[in-house]
């Protein structure tokens, strides 16, 4: 079997653990019944001699399929990874949605994206990453007695991602112990009242609204000073045109939506700008996972 | 001149300080050229001796009135106050909306919904129940820069609300002071993400997941045990088909979406169980206030 994951841009301004979308740019995993086990990884983790042996996508898959068929088999597994790791692009919640997904196939079972949703949360918390590479799309998400609820809104084929990748990673850990234990009155309604109404702008494609509403605070100011540049980043971005600036994930990714005749114009004043940071279009994921190939 | 202005029920679960909607239960008032002040009251507040002489309407009336013409002016004020003052329902909304909109019309300008809201801004900090008694139907609002920003939803003839008013009212002020100075990550991200998927349910005509979007960790707990009937008017209404059901504003009204269809009868048992609150089925309003005779 085959299966593509799409990256993810979580958080979205003042979405915290809450908002989500998908970006055509996947994981693939090849799975092979074997007698014994092989792993070869290209792309992003291929240079790391230990993730062969300790990888999380082989041991959630074989928990999922021990749990189904109640056996252990053996496997080749063909990893290409394009999804940069530890940048705030979901590459962990693709590893996580797809090795449910693959087991769920492999051990002869239906792939119901709600069931893999919710078995995703067992092993990500948040479901804002986990749910925009199942189903796709722009999404928010709220977790209701260990079960995630998601309203979806298509994305456009007029939007691109402008997706700028700085040399150094955040760690998710590290960068959430940079976050306060509470926030106040004020923070709180902004946040509420903002994510609120973004999630308007997206159901009304009101695209032109995004900027208004994408203030948060959160996240964004206790984890950018990790690496102050992303303030120019999203200065640069919204003086030529993107629509909305935001850090993705818990960083180090910037994420900029733009208007698809914008894109090139951005993303070149982006490289110019930052040359020692990727900067990256990408067109939107509107299906989340896929099996390809039975 | 005569202008209606609806009521409105907002913070609306999750939705503190962002979310609103507007009822078809309408004060009033009937404005007439004349060389001395009279007042004339009649329903809520026909009562209070007070009101004729320290009458927040005429105030702020005035105060516009000569912001924009530079004169004094008389007049007669006949008001039909048919919201209930102090439970919930924005009858002081309704009154600062009212008024700035009179003066633009009797000052002899055009009646700008957005600078009417802008200007109530001035009155009321909140935008959930002014931005309603503007635009009418289900509104999600963010403050920026000291103006209001809305997206809204038609609300269809297919819901009813049906609102618990109790005989007791519950001061906004007092029951303002109520609340915490800070709130805790969970209690956030929960505020933050069920207030952005109830607003996805809205604009989508989700109602039947409303239920689950409904759940508040910012006041209703720190408010409702004022009046610890509301926890049961909640429990019977969901018992009997509500679709969402939750405190009106700071209360006490408690306010219950349910489908036309059902309205009667989650009404009548409403009543039965609580004979000494008033329990009144309305429609939506979807126009805001409205300026029905010149």
């Amino acid at each position: 079997m085959k299966i593509l994951t799409p990256a993810t841009s979580a958080n979205l301004g003042p979405g915290f653990d809450t908002l989500g979308l998908a970006i055509k740019l996947y994981n693939e995993v090849v799975i092979t019944k074997q007698n014994f086990r092989s792993v070869c990884i290209n792309g992003e983790g291929s240079d790391k001699i230990g993730l062969k042996k300790n990888n999380t996508f082989i041991l959630i898959f074989n928990e999922i399929l021990s749990q189904l068929t109640g056996e252990q088999m053996e496997f080749r597994f063909n990893f290409t990874n394009n999804i940069p790791f530890s940048r705030g692009l979901g590459s962990s919640s693709s590893v996580i949605v797809a090795a449910i997904a693959s087991a769920y196939h492999m051990a002869g079972f239906k792939v119901d994206k709600s069931v893999v949703l919710n078995k995703a949360l067992k092993y990500e918390s948040h479901p804002d990453n986990i749910s925009p590479a199942v189903w796709g799309g722009f999404t928010t998400n709220l977790v209701h007695n260990g079960a995630v609820y998601t309203q979806r809104a298509q994305l456009g084929d007029e939007l691109r991602a402008v997706v700028v990748i700085p040399d150094k990673p955040m760690s998710t850990k590290q960068s959430r112990n940079k976050l306060p234990k509470s926030y106040n009155m004020i923070d709180t309604v902004n946040n509420v009242s903002h994510a609120s109404y973004l999630t308007a702008c997206f159901l009304k494609k009101d695209y032109l609204s995004l900027k208004i509403a994408c203030i948060d605070k959160m996240h964004e100011d206790y984890r950018m000073p990790l690496l102050p540049e992303l303030y120019d980043v999203r200065k640069i971005a919204y003086e030529n045109g993107s629509l909305m600036s935001t850090l993705s994930g818990s960083g180090s990714t910037f994420f900029n939506l733009v208007y698809r005749d914008d894109a090139k114009k951005i993303a070149d004043v982006l490289k110019q700008s930052f040359p020692n940071f990727r900067v990256e279009i990408y067109e939107f994921d509107n299906n989340g996972f896929e099996i390809v190939q039975s």
